[in-house]
């Protein structure tokens, strides 16, 4: 009962579901809830670029008078702006789309519709998820600070208590690190397991759907929603009996003091609990992983933002003509030296991952820096996201002055429920609630 | 002159470029032709899914009042049923699609426009480009055949004059097959190069835009529109420098002896020319590749599919369900080993390639089978497409019986501006025109 007497915007989604499975809450009453709290906090925070209250609330009385369609019915998400949605606009932070209304869903909002899920609007990014025009959103622990990007609204509206899940987008580091600076949990899921259709490209190897909420159950329901989870159960043991591989990367001179220093010290706590902690040597010839990323991603860029380029290039960003120029001198024989690496990349790393039940790291460098034209550095997702593999962020790792900073979870690609499976332990074991409304 | 004594419809998207360029031919008078062609044509080969006179002509019309924008003004293109569309259906040849009115137009489709291509209407497909339901599509070559699939209606129209260049999709052989079966120019360019955006996926890995023309010459042209042309020119030497290499593929065993016979005479006539020919002999332990392919493929389905499971269950076809029931038993190890081998298959094949100009072998395995039940084996197009390199079906190998068969050009990833030099040298040389209305 208790949840009940919290305000409801404060529930987790699967919190709520289980109380409209009850019969104790209807889905019109937690998007109420969820509007409620924009209404207060969306001055400051600024995490959203469209919500329509009559459109939300118009889904969200259609589910209450359907019967139920999985945990998902009734419960709102909110959706990144480059990934379309037929009843709203969808404008990717771009004036070219200033008037965009395509009329349908993109793959994975469709496939959270089809669940039950209310749409409840559409979360600031920066311009098409890829440079160019920052958003207004602030991060909700220090209205001073950068929510980090470019899922910026996302991670901000989630973490914020304004809507319980949402999707955003990784190319780059996109989803962990928003999901880091805000402390919420963050999913980049195995890429090309949730089709990217209807959602606007930036580079075809990278592009990977994210996933927001405020729990690792939580994100077990988004992965059950989109068939993720295997059939067999994946069997981790305890948090006694787990085993960790400690993954500095070449990169770790780049993290800051106090998040080496708040990551030392959780693993002292790991192994207190009892957990194995091994460590994962990055191999010396696969340092420039994340250059080798940074060519794929521009490359993809090249051909990404053509039609913009074509139809309206004095109101695309000089970001974009950059790419579109190949300021990198990228060529053929370079493209395929960096793909060929990051495949090579690939097998070495989840070869040295052994036995270990999932790789942990940091989310990002240090907690969100000040400012809001700068989205902190990718540093420690990009090659995450070369290698395809799926990552989470939970927020277990905090600065001395109470800003959150992500724990990092990695595994082999296909390993989607496994990661999961091993945040839920982790989260159970060690999390202990902290939000900005606190 | 000689081109404009010929019915319109014939010329070939460059020679109707030239022409208007010199203000001889406008492109009302072109789509007109080809509408014409269509009106003539269409009961017997039924390449078309949707063709509206009136938005064809007002587009051209509209490019004729403007001023040109580039080689592409005012030339008539048709889209695979699986591309959007603004103004024109997209409905995938699935009963759940049957009113699908989409408002955009997908990446591939609008760079066309951008650039004053008249989209023409939208080409039959397999359902989904994947399975279930066949389209009624015809060879125009011989009406008891099929055009091959997926991209049936975009073969078998541009083969038979109704429309100099379509755009196809190909995810295992849906491009380069139909462009072999119909005697058309074919190209499946380098994964990821044009996005995919706004085109139903199947898998991830491999879902590629395709291109089909009547000439290599046209084939530029649409490069040239995705800014695939290289801003340093390749340098393909003449024919008679060329160096090609021979790739039999495992696969050899498949390919009937009509094309055994005429892939060797093709290679006599190399000789005869001054090529210069070596042998690409495909690994052994590479041997099973197109089975990773397979898997990678079907594993796509298992997420691509998803909304149409949940929305229609009774209006999908039992292929999908079992693709979404995972009905090979894919599980993570098995798809990382697939993927992984299909990466060092790339190293290993754009290594062995050495120095040849390009790698030659068979489109298809003979020229297309007889009945409309069928697409025809994709036995050498499963192996390029999971290799992600850039392949191009030419029609330079003809069955006694006169019926098309495809020679398939293969370069590195990324070279797809060398590729089309190549295949614009071999056509000059050695193509004598063939078509079906001769």
């Amino acid at each position: 009962m208790k949840e009940v007497l919290r305000p409801l915007w404060q529930l987790t989604a699967s919190q709520a579901s289980t109380l409209m499975q009850q019969g104790r809450l209807s889905s019109e009453q937690y998007v109420r809830a969820c509007l409620d709290r924009i209404a207060e906090r969306e001055p400051q925070v600024k995490a959203w670029a469209h919500v329509d209250a009559d459109t939300a609330l118009a889904q969200a009385r259609a589910c209450d008078a359907q019967p139920r369609r999985s945990a998902l019915h009734g419960i709102p998400v909110g959706l990144k702006d480059v990934i379309r949605s037929f009843d709203q606009p969808t404008r990717f932070n771009s004036p070219i789309y200033a008037n965009h209304r395509p009329n349908e869903d993109a793959h994975s909002a469709e496939v959270l519709r089809l669940h039950g899920a209310v749409i409840l609007g559409k979360l600031q990014t920066l311009e098409f998820a890829c440079g160019g025009q920052f958003p207004p959103t602030c991060n909700p622990w220090d209205l001073a600070r950068t929510p980090g990007g470019s899922s910026s609204g996302s991670g901000a509206a989630v973490a914020d208590g304004m809507v319980p899940l949402a999707l955003g987008t990784q190319t780059g580091g996109s989803t962990i690190r928003p999901a880091a600076f805000c402390g919420a949990v963050g999913m980049k899921p195995t890429w090309g397991r949730i089709p990217f259709d209807g959602i606007k490209s930036f580079a075809a190897h990278l592009d990977t759907v994210g996933l927001f909420a405020r729990s690792a159950d939580d994100l077990a329901l988004l992965l059950e929603a989109y068939a993720l989870l295997e059939t067999e159960p994946p069997g981790v043991p305890p948090l006694r009996q787990l085993k960790l591989a400690v993954c500095r990367t070449p990169l770790w001179a780049q993290a800051e003091a106090v998040a080496q220093y708040a990551f030392a010290a959780f693993l002292e706590r790991l192994r207190a609990a009892g957990v194995q902690l091994s460590e994962l040597a990055w191999p010396e010839e696969l340092a420039a992983i994340n250059t080798w990323q940074d060519e794929v991603m521009q490359d993809g860029g090249r051909s990404a933002f053509l039609p913009e380029l074509l139809k309206a290039p004095e109101l695309l960003h000089q970001d974009f003509k950059n790419k579109l120029s190949n300021h990198l001198q990228l060529t053929p024989a370079g493209m395929r030296l960096a793909l060929d690496r990051i495949a090579q990349a690939r097998m070495t790393f989840e070869s040295a991952m052994g036995d270990a039940d999932a790789v942990i790291g940091l989310s990002a460098p240090g907690p969100a820096p000040l400012g809001l034209h700068s989205q902190g550095m990718a540093t420690f997702n990009r090659l995450w996201t070369a290698l395809q593999v799926p990552c989470i962020s939970l927020p277990l790792l905090w600065s001395p002055e109470g800003l959150p900073m992500g724990l990092q979870l990695i595994h082999r690609r296909y390993e989607d429920h496994r990661l999961v499976t091993v945040a839920r332990t982790l989260e159970s074991a060690l999390y202990e609630e902290r939000h900005p409304w606190n």
